[in-house]
């Protein structure tokens, strides 16, 4: 045993079974060992952005590690933006980085650079394998460090001569490292804060947006009223008819600062207080209303969903909350093709329990107010910020759940980022129906550029928003990366082609002329 | 004026004027500032992959840097590895990075990162305003560090308040550091080497590939008889009909011990001693013959020309080297396109002074070696092994050179990365031609797994490096981002293809399915 088939069978130990790849040289034993190791599942990116953003869609839905295996630093580094956006949502993710054998180093080769600098600013945990002997215990702590709660990531760099050198044995899995449960006293102070009779909400994010954790935040609601909220970028939330109803902390400072005005204390699950996105002149940063309190129920490595069951008990709280999202279809629109119209679509079409890897920016906004009360459905979207996160998270998502069908409602600005992404859909025949809102145009910019007050904009500084000039064709681009395509210009077209895509298996874009 | 009208007025006053763009909110005063600035060309690119590979191109070429200007950390991170290349090619860039106001870091809101953290792998120098009325100044500072010798990457992260707030007045520019003359002392004793009758090599770089200095570097030649060589990935080369002859180091190991067999000492202009790009077991790292010995004539940051220049006359060689390469155009071959056809068609078509940006991978070969005797040419490859640098390369050099045609001989594996450049070339209506070499594979890795001696690879292995499934259409995929396209199956085809190329002015793909 080599120290490459050491690492592949200690990431099946450690239950880590598929690997998002773009490896090069320096990784040619790690994927000569893929063979050696039947339950591991390699997925190739044809960027390592792809990759790492992919790992996120499958951390996230399937609640445990993937792998990336990628090519240096410089492969690294290219998946780094996605790696940040894994990092806000605590995916945990364990990236494996090729680097030059040991000996090598020393020559400073073209590829050769700094690769914990590179993984420093998104990794909670860095290793690097000096010795084919320890990959396997090594590969062993690292799924350990991104598994560790709330979910984190792993960089191991292993050189070539690790892959190639005699090995031992593989490792066995290490114990999880939390949640741990939160603090009874802080259940007691939430209890206690619930009965004083002021206006509060509880934040939730994590666990407590899914299955036991938001039923009983459920609970908690119809015993206190409570208002029950989450973060814009939940990483990952369980929504539409049947659920416990959560409001959704708008995107802009001054709407944050609307929808909490009145609530004088914050519980937090998870997360953290609410602020602005971005920073504005004579805007508000910090968007809770002056001298609204905050108290941390659960921190987020802690047991959030195991706190509001037992804030719940503690406020003997009914079984089951009778509040439920009621289903309210939209009806069909006809006509025009906008934001609006085509969410109502496709809340109308889109049948039980898809997940929605969603980067819809401008977008966004109707297409959440209307999914709030269409069919049960898991919202996955941009968590960090950083676009072109939405493909990837398409991919990883869909190989996560094969079961269950994927949307993914894009901009198009961020669907070139990250575009390669449509070529894995089609190597792995994932079932991503991506809606690719087609504005021509970094819209939110537009809207970023007068609310930032930035004056003087003339002709050259409008042309860094607008993607007229050549018009992207998205269904080319989509055909061009093998899979199938359209165009939908008016309602009655994109409800033809999208009806079609959620009654069908597989991949496929449907370019929306916005 | 404010911080973002100061920063775009120095960066024009210190010879900054091309600013390769994909911004954000955090920096909409920076946009707003580009029609103040008439002079300031914005070029908007789709990923900031685009945008730094851009820059390596431009400043290959121009000689001087052009400015990047990226959307916080993970806009950054997008352009680390075309920056790693650039680093490695020894170009000037100036990134300017927006980043949070600095009031807001605080909130650590979701796009808040170590800005530093992912730049310092591959700045030399990195600085970050505080104040508005400091850009000016840091900005000259930072276009002095990117300009000296022998060019490096400055990275400049300006908080948005620093933009939006009042500054004073633009900075001049401050004065170039280096090149500084090569010692006399390494002349004499390169002049003495070259006396001793030992077989001897010089490996030039830099200035001393191009112009005067390699001039000055057949002057040698012609006197002693030294062999002159290149890196094999020389960031910029002028070579063909005309040009002193310089023989390229080969990639793998085997070829350069075999090429520098018998070699006793080596004179470096500008370079380091040839290695091996990755290490393989059982193969040398170090590449020279065991005993050769290494001399510096002219370090990197020094003025590696001007040495040759003094050394040729302290030998007394000729005004003028009579060894000049033959125009030796191989004829145009027919029938099946393959990596030599296609080369041949290139050299037989191509008019002088074209640019090659080039990324070809496993395709190269052929290519430079028909092209070495073809008409003169400047050759721009990718120099710090990041595949996806190539079409960027191109995207620059056209910018940096508007007469001049630049054609971009590129792999199917390394163009998906940073397709996205096509969109540029569209948009900016760029006199690039891509040849798309469509192997459908990471060909270069199906060698590479043989050399590194991976055993037991299966299907599941030799899978990460095949392509065909699904296809790319490399017509629709540039069609899809706006620039006209066609596809080439037989020597005919791409003759006709090539042929009209060259003719006809504007961006344009062939598809060359060798």
């Amino acid at each position: 045993m080599n120290g490459a088939q050491s690492l592949i069978q200690t990431l099946i130990n450690c239950g880590v079974d598929t690997c998002f790849s773009n490896p090069g040289t320096s990784e040619m034993h790690f994927v000569a060992a893929l063979d050696s190791v039947p339950a591991m599942r390699p997925v190739l990116c044809l960027f390592e952005g792809v990759a790492t953003g992919a790992a996120d869609g499958y951390g996230r839905i399937a609640g445990k590690p993937a792998a990336t295996l990628l090519h240096l630093g410089p492969g690294l580094a290219n998946g780094l933006a996605n790696l940040h956006n894994a990092r806000r949502a605590a995916t945990p993710v364990v990236n494996v980085v090729g680097d030059h054998a040991t000996y090598h180093l020393q020559y400073d080769a073209l590829l050769t650079s700094d690769i914990v600098g590179f993984a420093r600013p998104v990794s909670a945990w860095i290793g690097e394998s000096k010795n084919a002997k320890t990959v396997a215990s090594d590969t062993a702590r690292a799924v350990q460090a991104a598994r560790a709660a709330p979910g984190g990531i792993a960089t191991l760099i292993l050189p070539a001569d690790t892959a190639w050198n005699e090995a031992e044995h593989p490792a066995a899995m290490l114990p999880d490292i939390g949640p741990v449960p939160a603090s009874s006293a802080a259940v007691d102070t939430a209890a206690r804060l619930l009965r004083n009779g002021k206006k509060t909400a509880i934040i939730l994010r994590g666990a407590a947006l899914q299955g036991a954790g938001l039923e009983a935040a459920g609970r908690v609601q119809a015993k206190t009223g409570v208002r029950l909220m989450c973060d814009t970028f939940a990483p990952v939330s369980e929504g539409g008819a049947g659920r416990v109803p959560v409001e959704r902390i708008p995107y802009f400072a001054e709407q944050i600062v609307e929808i909490l005005k009145g609530v004088e204390q914050i519980i937090l699950v998870g997360t953290k207080p609410p602020v602005s996105f971005f920073a504005y002149p004579d805007k508000p940063s910090w968007c809770a209303p002056e001298g609204c309190e905050f108290s941390y129920l659960a921190h987020p490595h802690e047991d959030g969903s195991g706190a509001l069951a037992a804030l719940a008990d503690a406020l003997t709280a009914p079984v089951n909350s009778p509040r439920r999202v009621p289903l309210r279809l939209p009806g069909m629109p006809k006509g025009a093709l906008n934001p609006l119209s085509a969410a109502q679509i496709i809340a109308e079409l889109t049948p039980e329990h898809v997940i929605f890897a969603e980067e819809a920016l401008t977008a966004s906004t109707p297409l959440l107010m209307t999914l709030a009360f269409a069919r049960p459905h898991t919202h996955v979207p941009i968590s960090g910020g950083s676009i072109g996160n939405g493909l990837p998270l398409a991919v990883g998502a869909a190989i996560a759940a094969p079961q269950r069908k994927v949307v993914c409602p894009h901009g198009d600005g961020g669907a070139a980022y990250t575009v390669q992404a449509l070529w894995t859909m089609g190597r792995e025949d994932l079932d991503v129906t991506v809606v690719l809102y087609a504005n021509r145009s970094y819209a939110i910019l537009n809207i970023e550029l007068q609310r930032v007050g930035a004056l003087g904009a003339g002709p050259k500084a409008l042309s860094m928003f607008d993607l007229h000039n050549p018009e992207m064709n998205w269904v080319k681009i989509a055909e061009g990366f093998g899979i199938e395509a359209s165009r939908a210009a008016t309602c009655e077209e994109f409800a033809t082609q999208y009806g079609a895509a959620m009654k069908t298996r597989g991949p496929r874009l449907i370019e929306a002329m916005i």
